[in-house]
């Protein structure tokens, strides 16, 4: 089956990013007078992209996914190498921050790390290619579009990656529930690092554990230890951006 | 229809929480090796409450939903009324901190906050009974369970009770993408305050921002301004944690 992504917010930022090509775009007849619709149409028109409006009955074929009226066919995110990623850096920034996705499964968390990262700058996401959600249509709905916006890298070892990223003078930053250091007393600026988040039940791997430079936990109360993932990624990826902004005055 | 609630986190803390009557537990039969499971049986019988095992075909009747093979009868969460919250102060805390949600549709995101709001400590949560999902069970599901840890008061007019909590010695700490200020550049330390959250699609109401005492942004690059809600929520709410553990050595 022809694959294709779904959503307002992520249809508007896929034909913005411009970088993949669209066969076809269709929308839910009747929603004329949408903002979001009006965009998307616009958008279409700019780029020469077929757009169709089809009654609500056609839409049952995509199950129940949150189309929002709207579908557009296009190939699937295309993974950036990882050895491209190290080789390629951009010139202005100095250093360049990452997330690593160890056993990430659901779709929704997966796809709100990568919105996250992208609102705070972030340059890459690692995740494996086993244990962790692949970037389908669903995590593209969940990023908001923010797929198109940062180099997403998958890998089939997640601590042979690691001993790479260190080579190349990349800090590892564990987040870990048994750690002694919060998130906060460590200090994000003047280096490159990566940003690690375990799976939603078992957390980090022990040998992932073991070869990180920084260990971290966000504290928690009412004897409630159950942040959501994507919640605990944002509250450390935002105070690594804090971090830069107060102390550099710059963002990267 | 029998109100019931389902998920494996979500069961164990209406277990351990204690405060809701349960009819009745069912699990799926072929997962006795699961700890979880284990867990909510031994919860279950320490408070004398009947769990039987059922075939996978007997969940069909419950739909699409997350149900992780558990689900619990039992009766809704209560809410709190507001003036039993203004006039019932845990005198051990020296300030209290709230959230007000102003027309979260999503119930994933409405369940998530509540989910952080009790990991940082928080006391209630005020939301307006009409334009936001109200607690329901996919509610309590995404909160994993936080809904038993925290007032949930449900309001019929949220600038009405925004004077009120001001008359309490509240201040009124707005999220506004338009703000001048950072969410890191204000002190949440030695007052009451609530912070304000606004709609998925349209932010805050002009009437509530108006009302406020101070507006703050969190700062976006890639001119992708779209965080996620939840996401946004857990990044303000653990900067005022943080500032309080920082500043004063205490969590209160």
């Amino acid at each position: 089956m022809e694959y294709y992504v779904y959503g307002r917010n992520n249809v508007t930022e896929l034909l913005k990013d411009g970088s993949r090509s669209i066969s076809k775009i269709i929308l839910m007849k009747g929603q004329n007078n949408n903002a979001k619709f009006a965009q998307i149409i616009s958008l279409a028109k700019e780029r020469g992209i077929i757009f169709q409006f089809l009654p609500k009955e056609k839409f049952n074929q995509f199950g129940e996914i949150s189309h929002q009226g709207v579908i557009a066919y296009t190939p699937p995110v295309k993974f950036v190498e990882f050895e491209d990623f190290i080789n390629n850096k951009n010139e202005e920034k100095k250093y360049r921050k990452i997330i690593i996705l160890d056993g990430i499964e659901d779709p929704n968390n997966f796809g709100s790390i990568i919105r996250t990262a992208v609102c705070a700058g972030f340059d890459a996401l690692i995740f494996p290619s086993r244990r962790n959600a692949s970037v389908n249509a669903a995590v593209e709905k969940s990023s908001a579009g923010a797929v198109n916006h940062i180099d997403l890298i998958m890998v089939n070892s997640l601590t042979a990656i690691i001993d790479r990223l260190k080579d190349n003078d990349f800090w590892i930053i564990a987040t870990d529930i048994n750690a002694k250091d919060n998130y906060y007393d460590i200090d994000y600026c003047n280096m490159n690092f990566a940003i690690v988040l375990g799976a939603e039940k078992d957390g980090i791997s022990t040998a992932i554990l073991k070869k990180s430079d920084f260990k971290i936990k966000i504290p928690m109360l009412n004897n409630f230890n159950s942040l959501n993932v994507a919640n605990a990624a944002s509250i450390v990826i935002y105070e690594a951006l804090k971090q830069t902004i107060q102390k550099t005055g710059n963002v990267v």
